[in-house]
């Protein structure tokens, strides 16, 4: 396993502590926890968002806490659920009376432990609503799923429900612009290889040295299709066809678009395939209105990306536009 | 070869447009060239800088083009020095009269395009400073380098340089400031895994499965020494401990501190690699005032890191705090 690490028992609290040391000026951990919440958390007047689930999807989600985004982020283990009690704690820590929104990948551990974490808030009298983010349109139900999973899609969501919340607006109102969010994006990814969770020693499968994955998951789920090594542009149009297919955007609809990395992809690549990308949407009157490149939704060091489309209005491009001040990601 | 491309000899082109397409806020490509430019440029009453280099890099040095770092960045082909006329191009396109400085990473190559692309320039008439960086402690000397090799802290030159000109400081000025920061910086890398330029298919050199190397360039270019795989804090000790033997700090010196991944490190692994940084550097009483964890100078999907450390003083930090607005780097 050529990893740098220490004891694979040990990367998620190293991590943490490695994170927190790097960003003083955004962010502090909750003692013995671990949870990272935004270093002037609770925010006085301002629903929190929380959000969170295994590690090895850095920079999701500690790194998207800050202003304009999320108030406080669990870290699990890596791809396993954080528990109740730690959600419980990030709750405790954000809530400043006003309420706190979780906004949740659609895995069926992260629901039951969010849910389970905002039954005992709730139990000591603060409000949570919660989210469930499932924008990967690549297949319905999955190893760790009943329905469609959630994936990248998830950080345009953090953007604009942190948006909103920064504008003062109300638990409810928060809750409503993150599902807006949900409605609109839609998200599918491809794998060249596999990847290794560092307490395991070794990858948890295989892809073929001439084989893809089409429509992989984040934590090496199965896809649709395992075929031959693709081009850049043949694997494009099969990712953007499925989602566009499913988002049914009119005619000079505008969009923001994500071409997320999923750990070992270089930048190069994710621009080839956003070469692609922003030709098909321009040659089908689309309007590209912003693009995101990058590492937004990782799966540890695995090969291979996702793309996301957000179908925008008046409103969303309002909240995208909003200042954002986080390790990972500012406007 | 596992790479999301379409044609191998087209991959810098398509980079390029991609890139482009993703951030029409911020760059142009210069027609018919390899050249990416500040969307206002040539700035009016504003030094001009210039970087760039072999590709496989990225977001170096494209990334860096905006306000408050560089005004173009000339791109190669990949791991290959870009030609004196595409330089000159870059210069042509961001001179506004108030000259340009050149940042060159020291590669024999590298340094002999720029310098004649200077020449060329200045016979036009444009006046040209250049410095050249040469931040890796690790050799003297090296595969294709006299002296030492420029690699990260080539980044922390653009920054602060990139500010000291949008203040509207003189050529010279904007030269003395690049070359206190090239005094001022010191870097070190390690590798895990080579890397493939895309033309040629395969790995250029090998690292045996339970190998790793120490001090190994950002075009693979040998290092110190090949050994076993070290944990993350052996690995932290040994490139801090060198970096910090070079730069001869005082106690209560103020540093900025950069963890680089060179492409395929999961930011979990460089959260863990800063947090024996800063616990090596709080130890020897060395105040951290920022630190950048991320992929800045890259070697294609190369697994490893590079640790570079900038000693700072008062005009360092107020011109590292400037604003920078950035495809890749925002402040």
């Amino acid at each position: 396993m050529k990893k740098l690490i220490n004891d694979p028992e040990q990367v998620v609290q190293e991590m943490l502590s490695g994170f927190v040391a790097a960003h003083p000026q955004y962010v502090r951990q909750v003692q013995n926890t671990s949870v990272i919440v935004r270093v002037d958390a609770p925010v006085q007047g301002k629903v929190g968002l929380v959000s969170g689930g295994g590690s090895g999807h850095e920079p999701s989600h500690g790194g998207f806490v800050g202003k304009g985004m999320l108030d406080g982020a669990v870290a699990g283990e890596v791809f396993t659920s954080p528990t109740p009690d730690q959600v419980f704690e990030a709750i405790k820590a954000v809530d400043s009376g006003k309420g706190v929104l979780l906004i949740i990948k659609n895995y069926t551990g992260d629901v039951m432990n969010f849910e389970m974490a905002a039954e005992l808030a709730e139990s000591e009298g603060i409000k949570v609503a919660k989210v469930i983010v499932n924008d990967d349109v690549a297949v319905e139900d999955s190893t760790y799923t009943t329905g469609r999973r959630g994936i990248a899609g998830t950080v345009l969501v953090h953007k604009i429900a942190g948006a909103m919340a920064e504008k003062g607006a109300s638990l409810e109102e928060v809750e409503q612009v993150a599902n807006k969010v949900i409605q609109n994006v839609r998200s599918m990814g491809m794998a060249l290889t596999p990847c290794t969770v560092p307490s395991a020693g070794k990858p948890g499968f295989s892809i073929g040295e001439n084989e893809m994955e089409i429509g992989m998951g984040i934590h090496g789920e199965p896809g649709i299709e395992r075929t031959e090594i693709l081009t850049a542009n043949e694997v494009a149009e099969i990712l953007l066809s499925k989602v566009l297919e499913d988002l049914k955007l009119e005619e000079s609809s505008k969009v923001a678009v994500m071409v997320n990395g999923l750990g070992s992809t270089p930048l190069m690549e994710l621009y080839i395939m956003n070469n692609k990308v922003s030709q098909m949407l321009k040659g089908q009157n689309i309007e590209i209105y912003q693009t995101f490149v990058g590492e937004f939704m990782t799966s540890i060091e695995m090969a291979g990306c996702s793309i996301s489309v957000l179908k925008l209005d008046d409103e969303l491009i309002e909240l995208l536009d909003a200042e954002a001040n986080t390790p990972a990601f500012r406007k």
